[in-house]
This record gives structure tokens, sequence and C-alpha cells, in this order.
């Protein structure tokens, strides 16, 4: 069978493994992005990766690699949360050394691969990935192709804006991340803290202390702070995705990152106001979902899904 | 040289026109859309046109139609703007007397395809047209094809909703055409005599007497409710412009339709708005541009360039 290597580059993490077209994940490893200051030696010992992994397997079709703010001509742009600055020529330093084709995207937009060939988006040719992480990525396909607009940069959903008051790590004012990503959660607990005296076990906790899984929990428990949190978060998620129908009229909109795995916490308030908000002629035709692929692996398998859509 | 058809069904006029590969347009007429109740007697007028025209030219290619409500079936669904109900096969109806490949899609879906083809989005693969006339339609290419959406209802940016409290003729509240479009700009008038005190000679004129060249003129003249009313309509065109932006990346943006023809008084207010707004990966990457192509012949142009598309 046909075999892919997949590269997640993330800000702290770097995820490598090879893929198989059925989806079987094999020879899974991982090293620290940060451990690298330099980019040159950041090459330098993920050629040897995939030098490695092409000496074990003789049937490697291709390379797929996902990356923050990756460029259609094959470059990194100085990307917020990686140490290296400038554009940074990937594709071509990585072919100095390795003999592969090799495709390059946003971390986002393979995800949105990744649910294509492997999730809940098969058999799809119209939909769009919101990835709920430290920021809110997006990922979208229209006619079964990835909308990348002219330099690779569409689909910046995390910075649309929506007539809120909050600023983004970039500065945008009311863009959509600064509510709606594990961050904005975290913001969000402490501005129900600052509006209402209920009882809660965040007022113990600092906000560099607070972590998704906790609001999650405490939701469960009954906490009000936190489940009035996840119902601001849903209301401004769910309302938002409606207005994004109107320019795609996607089949799906599906949901993935940490942010998801608080479950119906983030999924009623959601789809609550998705549903009030949407046109009378999209009503019921688009549906939220959540991700179909197992999180740990899914950053590998988007990446190497780049390979089977683009050979 | 190749000639195709091209047809714009309009909710008042149909226009018809043969349009050559170059662009030169010949045999236009046109006829009341309103006189014909029943589609069936609508669809028989259209199609004895179509075979009169057929009869004079040779080398007709096919039949572009734009229409609103156009969708990816061949159908019309129930437009509020025409009298007729239910979704008409407006394809299938004409192939019974016509044997021509036909194309049919919304109005704004043919005003990209004419601006693509024959006017200033030339050479370029990602752009968005805004139609600015009674209401605001729009049209997206991406990759160089259309954004079509599941259904064909992609790109209905004029019920994209900003937080805004008039309400469209669908009833959506804080819809993008309630505010910006010939219609939006008569009700921005009037909200400007309710919130200032300025003369103006819109106190003596009602509603229904509003015309849009009227209030271009006075902006002309120094009419402070006009020119209020353009520099409002355009700081929300330019905000919500910069907003799409984040979607599609497009390398221009261009704007179309009777609203258009002000001028400067819309143009800049929208050009500062949008500069303004944009985020910084964006900036000075895409241009807001006004339409190519002359006025009265570019809905036919428009219907003509789906064949050119298709074929």
């Amino acid at each position: 069978m046909k075999k892919a290597i997949g590269i997640d580059i993330g800000g702290t993490i770097t995820k490598i493994g090879v893929v198989a077209e059925d989806g079987i994940c094999s020879h899974k490893t991982s090293f620290r992005t940060k451990e690298y200051t330099k980019f040159k030696d950041y090459i330098e010992f993920l050629t040897d990766k995939i030098s490695e992994i092409e000496s074990k397997y003789k049937n490697i079709t291709g390379i797929g690699i996902g990356a923050p703010n990756a460029s259609k001509k094959g470059t990194i742009k100085t990307p917020a949360n990686l140490k290296w600055n400038g554009e940074l020529n990937i594709i071509e330093d990585i072919k100095k050394k390795i003999n592969l084709p090799i495709f390059l995207s946003n971390d986002a937009n393979c995800a949105a691969m990744g649910e294509m060939i492997y999730g809940n988006a098969k058999g799809l040719n119209d939909f769009i990935v919101i990835t709920l992480g430290t920021g809110l990525g997006s990922g979208i396909v229209c006619n079964g192709k990835l909308l990348e607009g002219s330099e690779g940069f569409a689909a910046e959903l995390g910075h649309f804006t929506i007539n809120k008051s909050r600023y983004t790590g970039l500065g945008v004012k009311g863009g959509l991340e600064a509510y709606v990503s594990a961050t904005g959660l975290k913001r969000t607990i402490l501005y129900m803290i600052s509006k209402y005296m209920d009882e809660s076990i965040f007022r113990d906790i600092s906000y560099n202390n607070l972590h998704g899984e906790d609001i999650t929990k405490a939701a469960d428990n009954g906490d009000l702070i936190a489940q009035k949190a996840y119902e601001y978060t849903g209301k401004i998620l769910g309302e938002s995705l409606a207005s994004f129908v109107t320019f795609t009229q996607p089949e799906a909109i599906i949901l993935t990152g940490g942010l998801v795995h608080s479950g119906k916490w983030i999924l009623e308030p959601t789809r609550k106001a998705f549903n009030k908000k949407l046109l009378p002629f999209y009503k019921s035709k688009v549906d939220i979902l959540l991700s179909g692929l197992e999180d740990k692996d899914s950053a590998i398998l988007g990446s190497a899904a780049l390979v089977w859509k683009n050979i």
C-alpha cells in the first residue's frame, strides 16, 4: 500500500508519522520545535528524520507538511508562534536533501484535508473545518478543493471580526479567536467572574493556571461561571458560523481541537445560536459535526492527506 | 467568431443579446418580465425570442442565463422579486424547444464571470464582485472558479449580518443589504434626517420619491445629509469588505451596480474604512475597483460569459 509522510510543525512540538492510504499511522515520532532557534538547524534535524524513515519504507509517495502561515509559494511567512523570522523557504530547503514530492499548507487546511480523506467530511465537496485550539483556525473546501486565496492566506477566520471589544494577539479588535478558542474561553471565565457574583472554583485560580479540562469539569459539577462561559462562547461561535454559511454554503461545518473535548457544553449553545440565526433557505441543510479523527494522529493524518489530494 | 446568447432575467425587465467572444454585443432586446404572470407563458415568449436569434446567427455556441435564486440544478427557487412560485425548471423547459447547451447562474455570479472575461478581473484568479443595486449581490471567484456552495446559494453576502438593527426584505436583522445598496442608501437618508438637523433637499421628498441619482447630485451640491449618508454607507461597506478578505484573500474586490455611479462619494469612505480595518498581512494586496463593463450591456455580457467559462 502507498504511504506518505505527514509532518505537523507546531509552535511547541513537531510531529512526524508515516500514513498509509487507508489512514493507518506508523513510525510516529515528535520533537520540540522550540529547541531549534536557528531554522537551518531545524531543517537539518528534520531532514535526518525524513531520511531515516525513507530508509525503512520503500514506497513513500510524498511528504505533506502542515505549518502556521504557510504560503502558496512553499514558504512559511513570519509565523507569530514560531521563533524564526522572515520568509522561510521550507520546501526548497528540504528538497536539497530529500528527493520526494513535498506539499505544504497551513495546519487548519491540513485538518480539512484530513477530515475529507479520513474523517467526517468523506464524500463532501463543500465544508468548513474550524480548529479550536490556542487560537481559531479554519480550512474551507469548495467544489472539493481547498480555498487558498491569492497567496494562501484565505480562511483566516480567527481574525474575522465580530462587533466586540477584545483584542487578538495580532491586535485585531473583535477578532473571533479572542472569544472562540481555548484562550478565548479562559478570557471569558475571567470576564464572567468580573460580571457575576456566583460562587466558582475559578475565583481561586489565576489566568495562567486555568486549563480547558478544568473548565469542562467545573461545568459538569454545576459551576455557573463555567457554564455561563460556555454559553457565551457557543453563542458567538454559532452566530458566526451562520454568517459564514452566506459565503460558501457548506454541507457541514466540522469542529475540532481541544475546546471540542467539552462536548455538549460547547456544542449545544453553538447549535442553538446557529439554527436561530441561519437564513430560511439554508435551514436544516448545514450540519455542525465534531471531528471524525482521533485527536492524537489528526495533525499527521491531515498533513499526509495533502499528498493524496495533490498527486 | 463564436457567439453566445446572454439572457438576464430581472424582476422587472428581461434582457437578451448576442455576444461575440470579443465582447461585442448585438441584437439586443428586452421585454417586461412582469407581464408574464404564468411561468409557462414567459418561457414560450422567451424561447420564441431565442429561436428568432438562432435563425439569424448560425454560429451560436450556447446560452447563458443569469437569474435570481438560480440553483446548481438548473432551477430557479421561489425568487423574492419574481412573480412565479415554487422551483422552476427553467433549463429543462427551454431545452424542450431549443437544442443548445444552456448554463444558469445567479445574476451576481454572472457579473463576476463578465468581469473575468470582459472587465476588470481579466487575468485574476481570486476576486469578489459586489453588485449594489436594489439589493446587494455578490459573486466570488476562487482559483479561477465560481464559488457556488453545495446547492448554488453561496455568496449571498447581502444577507451577511453586521451588528446593526435594520431588517432586510427577508427579515434578516442587520443584513448587509439593508445598509449597502440603493435601497439601503435611501433608508440611510431618512435615518440621517431623523438624526441631524441639517438643511437638506430631502426634507421635501418622500421615501418613495427618492432616487439614487438625486442623492449623488445633492452630495455634489454640498447637501450634508446626502454626504453623511454616503459616509455612513461607505464605512459599513469598507469594514465588511475587510472581513470578507479573511475568507477568500481576493486580489481585488470589484464594485458594480447603480450605487457605484456616485463615484467618489461611495468609493472614498469605502476605501478609507477598508484600509483601516484590513489585517496587516493583507495590506496593500487587495484592490477595490469599479466595474470595467459598460453598465447597459454588463448583465448580457455576464450571462453570455457563463458559456465561455463552461465550454
